[in-house]
């Protein structure tokens, strides 16, 4: 089974300033990561026609299969996700039919909600309809723009909204069934267990035994306290194989790495299960 | 005055799944900007030595003036941050007698409070002390591993531990010092206000010709609610000039944007100082 690579390009000012806490890119790299995909890079840049390009560009060249973005597809100046999706693929933007069909239907929903404005397509809101060409828009099923699928040889780009419902409505909707198919049935599987009593250093070649002894296995320390006082949480995952043997092989680490922390004088506090 | 760029290099497998939601690049991109600085990228990598060089030297390449790393800095396998920065610099990795002293001096310490673990530098031990040639190692006040500085051509890299509290220690003590000298007096003024009753499609035309008359202010709206029944935040936000100038600034800009908003019919509901 090989992996299948996914990459997170987040766009936005307010991530960089720190004004905003991307909330995005940890929802967006669990839900791939459950689904089996390799999330192995997540970027933010800011609103700029040029940096968007470049990142898209970058990103293509790591030929990875899946990009997905979010942010930058509103009504306003600083919304250049699709501008710089176009610069970037070289190809022009034009009002995209079936994507002004959508948006036209949400601001007649809204004139009808507020009996007062009148659907007038002022430049802003055709914005959100002008795609990059050959490109295919995706309904928003809790907002007004469409997120934009994009096929560019091997890979497959998603534009999504900022706003972290619009985002999620449209993954679940739409790109969860896209990024379902080439990944088949594989999964992700992980549990943690939490430690005391044992410095994170003198767990380290205890971890590294384990790892020696199941190497499908990831197993990551999370140091909680301080290596004087330590509180660690240990993580153990798994993405290969069937799921019976998967939750069977991070058993068998949990219990090897539990009992070696045991004989060096640390405690288990705490088993978790936490798989998906 | 001309920008000073700064990258932000996240590092761990725990961010890219989504396991753990990465507060630091907020911490650190919302610090750096409170010093006037421009935080051009934000990237999140896995823990591998050769994505972790591939990164740096990408960002080298960018020839950004400060890059921060954070992560990967500890005692297991798993922490390479070290040696994914000597792969990309080009220089051997040996033990620095500093960094040596401090880690030696931490684990003096953790055995006179405990009574029990004698000091022996075992090698995940040793190997917090083990830095590329030619870097300087930045006291840790809070936890073991030291910070890394290592300057290349025009760019000072500065590698700081995952753990937040020790970031955030070794940032103020040590790395806020670094990152003062050449941004001088630049500062970071930011104001917000919140409308409702107004699209945001119906804001867009408005925020442009606020700023095409003060072209020093950024404005950014923030969508809180449905384009349908909207609840907006309107960022503002200014790093040139002199302070005085930048808050007279800043409050022309909302000023004119809030008189806007009122002749189309929408609601100022909350006027925000966020000034740092």
């Amino acid at each position: 089974m090989t992996t299948i690579d996914l990459e997170i390009i987040c766009i936005g000012n307010e991530l960089l300033i720190g004004k905003t806490l991307n909330t995005n890119a940890q929802w967006m790299g669990k839900r791939a990561t459950q689904m089996g995909l390799a999330v192995r890079r997540i970027t933010f840049i800011p609103d700029e026609i040029q940096e968007i390009a470049m990142a898209i560009k970058e990103t293509l060249k790591r030929k990875t299969r899946f990009i997905l973005t979010t942010g930058g597809l509103g009504p306003t100046f600083d919304d250049k996700t699709l501008e710089g999706l176009a610069l970037a693929l070289n190809r022009k933007l034009e009002v995209n039919r079936k994507a002004l069909k959508m948006v036209k239907e949400k601001y007649e929903t809204y004139a009808r909600r507020s009996h007062t404005e009148t659907v007038e397509l002022t430049k802003p809101r055709l914005k959100m309809a002008t795609l990059p060409k050959e490109t295919v828009p995706l309904p928003n099923p809790v907002g007004t723009a469409p997120g934009v699928q994009a096929e560019i040889e091997q890979t497959t780009l998603i534009a999504l909204p900022g706003v972290p419902r619009e985002m999620e409505a449209i993954f679940e909707e739409t790109v969860a069934p896209i990024l379902m198919q080439p990944s088949g049935d594989r999964n992700f599987f992980e549990r943690s267990i939490c430690v005391e009593d044992i410095m994170e250093s003198s767990l380290a070649p205890l971890i590294d035994e384990v790892m020696k002894d199941n190497p499908d296995v990831y197993v990551k320390s999370h140091p909680k306290g301080e290596e004087s006082n330590p509180h660690i949480e240990i993580h153990f995952s798994t993405t290969l194989g069937k799921a019976e043997r998967q939750e069977e092989r991070l058993e068998r680490a949990v219990m090897q790495l539990s009992g070696a922390i045991k004989i060096s004088g640390g405690k288990i506090i705490s088993k978790n299960m936490t798989d998906p």
